[in-house]
């Protein structure tokens, strides 16, 4: 089963907008195993949209337009479809008004353009899911299928894992459920990984289910991704919660998370279970560490605040003994369960660029880590900001605070 | 003139990395006034390279390969153009010879993979510039030509901006200097702007030259770009001078910067400028502001920093006040000239959501203004982050600190 992807508009081509809808297709189908071996962009014009649309109709399966659904004239993707299928638009009155409703609901009138939007080629049918005003299609042709999505890129998302992914598996005779997860993991180098999962790796050589594979994705760490194939769901989740517990077994804590989880929101979660609030002193990271901590914890219910300075350190302390200082004033002034302070070291430090100090403060308790961090100053400041946080994850997993 | 895109790597279709060249390179392409229909993605296949590469050359007069140069055995861009050209590569010793010395340079040694990289297809010429180990390649066919360029982005810039714009604009037959600037606005809509720059657009319609585009950009404000054609560098440079200097007298001071001028770059140069330093107390922003503004003054001579904090409300003071009691102790804390504070409104200022107090302490003086900005959250916040900029902006200007 091959499926190729047209991605729609003038503005992609433009470099007006950058096309990651294509990429997230292409993520998405290669997980359940068909293959993508092009992906188009096209502009807002009927012969070419329509000779793309062919060209990837002739050479693969099955065909996503992604784009060109919207009210307005340059919106022209429903009728180059009809013409590819050889069929007229019919207008749906259901969809018509399906929108007009969304419109009421949000306060807005329905313009008399976005009609348009419900007008579907004869022999195509409609995608269930619909969160915006733009319905999707799924439009047959002999044996082969071409499938329209909105631009939009959470609209695409909600109709590729509502209808799309498993049409096409359905359509390729998969009858399995393809399923994975992926272990996020900081701390280890992809060879030191696969070093620790050599034997397993082997094992799953010979076995052929579940799969193992790495990604390397920089500032979010390794990702290990397990990929299981089962008759049905229960029977994918069981194999992949049993590889998952082998390899965390064998991996330990540098893995942080699964699937989008990020570091900063697997410590928040860590103290809010404990309930425990936090407050950061940036001698080194000049805010980023607050603005991604805030960006989880939108209400700073537990992320309370931090101080952002140039320089932490005072008089002629040592940078060990200035982060200590800066974790429990940090927490003090914040009136917070934890202080936690990330400090570059100073000239009078006399240590090699990189060096890096980090103290954290519970109670009266303090932790020190001293970490020597690769890179120009700016992966330096986003690398000091993950350390930080894999360093107040591991204290409150080890102390079993 | 037509010039199709293909970028090249099996990892784009997978969707592990984003394709962000095609679009950088359709955007240049349309400055510089050169079509491009199609933008294709192909993987690392020699026989699906093949037929993408000669489908591109039978529908354009030109196309831009990205990627597929380095020195694994997976990289075959140099065999398949060969294949197109029907000709032989030929190993470039001079070239064998300058990557070699790149890699010393570096401390690292050449790997044997790495001459690959020197296989130049018989009739090619190179890139001069070469900012990798990759060589890039212009490759006549014909009247049409193949450019080959490393899909590392800002090697693929280097040779774009030194070699294949200009060469296309040969090949177009246009003698003439293409020119653009971007003239950032903030706080007017595109409809404002227009009605503005109304009779200019007019005027400028009848002249041809130059030209105004708009482009809303979100968070980045609303871009006018002026595109001058001339005979010469000077001349084109003379008339965006000149129409620079004419919208400026139209639109005031809602234009904050050039071209890739940032709010943050220009109001800490406004602020170095007047030898003037800065902290900031977000009420509001969770250290968003913090982090833009170390971003750019990463040795915080300028901005010295700030207190990130959930509420910064104190006792019952309606949020006016809070904000300048805010910037009045963020200045004093830190020291710094300038204390600059922004605070959302509590439930006790009973105000509509989206309700921000923004409040600037120069010395002994102090400025407030209070805004209401749309959006969710995570909108709300960065909107705020650009406002609060902007407010320091108009006052530094308006009160001619």
């Amino acid at each position: 089963m091959r499926c190729e992807i047209v991605a729609i508009g003038t503005e992609l081509l433009l470099g007006q907008i950058v096309d990651t809808n294509s990429s997230w297709i292409g993520e998405q189908l290669a997980l359940v195993g068909i293959d993508s071996h092009f992906q188009v962009k096209v502009g807002d014009n009927f012969d070419r949209m329509e000779m793309t649309i062919r060209n990837a109709l002739d050479r693969n399966n099955a065909v996503i337009c992604c784009g060109g659904l919207g009210p307005t004239q340059d919106d022209i993707t429903r009728e180059v479809i009809a013409a590819v299928m050889g069929a007229e638009l019919r207008r749906d009155e259901a969809v018509v008004e399906k929108i007009r409703i969304m419109f009421e609901s949000r306060g807005r009138v329905m313009v008399d353009n976005n009609r348009r939007q419900a007008d579907i080629p004869e022999g195509a049918r409609l995608i269930a899911q619909m969160p915006g005003t733009a319905p999707g299609l799924v439009c047959p042709i002999g044996d082969k299928v071409i499938y329209a999505v909105p631009g939009v890129p959470h609209e695409m998302r909600t109709m590729m894992q509502g209808t799309i992914l498993a049409d096409l598996q359905r359509r390729a005779g998969e009858t399995a459920v393809i399923r994975s997860r992926v272990l996020r993991t900081w701390g280890n180098s992809e060879s030191g990984l696969a070093e620790q999962l050599a034997d397993r790796i082997d094992q799953l050589d010979t076995l052929g289910n579940p799969t193992l594979a790495f990604q390397a994705s920089g500032m979010e760490g390794i990702k290990v991704r397990i990929t299981a194939k089962a008759p049905d769901e229960a029977a994918a989740e069981a194999i992949i919660r049993a590889e998952e517990g082998l390899i965390r077994g064998l991996l330990g804590d540098v893995i942080f998370g699964i699937d989008d989880q990020s570091m900063e929101t697997v410590v928040l979660n860590m103290l809010g279970a404990r309930g425990l609030t936090l407050a950061v002193a940036e001698g080194l990271t000049g805010g980023v560490l607050s603005a991604r901590l805030s960006e989880i914890d939108h209400g700073m219910a537990i992320f309370r605040g931090g101080a952002v300075s140039g320089d932490l350190a005072v008089a002629e302390m040592p940078g060990a003994a200035n982060a200590a200082a800066a974790a429990a004033n940090v927490r003090r002034d914040f009136g917070t369960d934890v202080g936690l302070a990330v400090v570059a070291a100073q000239a009078r430090d006399e240590q090699p660029p990189g060096t890096v100090y980090m103290n954290l403060a519970i109670g009266a308790a303090q932790y020190a880590q001293t970490v020597s961090l690769p890179g120009d100053r700016d992966r330096l400041r986003n690398y000091a900001v993950i350390n930080v946080l894999n360093f107040l994850r591991k204290t409150l997993t080890d102390t079993s605070i």
